[in-house]
């Protein structure tokens, strides 16, 4: 039951951007620029830092949507994006991405744990400031995602060919316009 | 020093503002329209939301450059800014920015600390549906605002009529340009 009285039948973040259009314009832009606009990060690599850091959130709609347009970007590959969330250390991803999803795990306590070490680690590994910069506002940016959709209590259900529908949608498309309003 | 070769002179936010415009734009936007867009919310109460929320995730920057606007708002109080800061229960503001306060605080924490009955209190102090979603967000944003400028690493300055000037303009003229490039 949402704490405020949101539009009904949306699921998490849409019904907040369907009562607040205003709102909703920049955070949808800024998803896109960061999420798929132009990167030397694959789309994949984007989606699971994003995945990753909404599953250290706890947030139940956001690493799951973003979890399912991960899988979307890698072929299907739900398993490596649990392995991610489970334990990316020991996941079949590069060296680069898991020096940076350090990074955003240490962003999503604190921006101030990050460490001139954590970002020669990830330098080292090929890492370019571009992707450092995008790194830390993806981690940032959904600290702000995951607290609005929990901290309005927005309806997030858990049939699974939804996510897998919505993650395929944001992966071809984008977050400019709502995968509910083809 | 920051983590990044960001441009050198620039404070805070404004560094990774600078540095990438493609996010400091959408950014930009969802500042001015939840801090000084049309609301129901005075900007004193909207900057004190903001800068409480900065204070509990200790960014100096934004809690000293929201401080500063949210005292321009309110004729030069920085002592009504620090009371929030410190104990806002007890501070010198009214019932109902309280009741939005431990909102607020509670998104700091985790969307999902916020409860039923802390709605209620807010709405029996007077809060509208409104009110209430943008607590919600403005919580949420400044935990992607302070992580961003703390993760980056960015240089923080402690000139406080630097920040009092910069609380003068923005608590005037808002988020889209910034206070530095007049």
């Amino acid at each position: 039951m949402p704490h405020i009285a949101l539009p009904a039948g949306l699921p998490g973040i849409s019904a907040g951007f369907a009562f607040r259009p205003e709102t909703a314009k920049p955070m949808r832009e800024l998803a896109h620029v960061l999420l798929h606009g132009p990167s030397t990060l694959t789309g994949a690599e984007r989606e699971l830092i994003a995945t990753f850091v909404s599953s250290r959130n706890d947030c139940y709609f956001c690493q799951t949507s973003h979890g399912a347009a991960a899988a979307a970007h890698l072929g299907g590959d739900f398993a490596l994006v649990d392995e991610v969330k489970r334990n990316f250390e020991d996941a079949g991803v590069s060296a680069k991405l898991k020096a940076l999803l350090v990074i955003a795990g240490k962003v999503q306590q604190d921006g101030k744990n990050v460490l001139p070490e954590d970002i020669a680690r990830a330098r080292s590994e090929g890492a370019t400031d571009l992707e450092l910069h995008d790194t830390v506002l993806i981690a940032a940016a959904f600290c702000m995602y995951n607290r609005y959709v929990d901290g309005l209590g927005t309806w997030q259900p858990t049939n699974q060919s939804m996510y897998a529908e919505m993650g395929k949608h944001l992966a071809e498309n984008g977050y400019l316009t709502s995968s509910l309003q083809r």
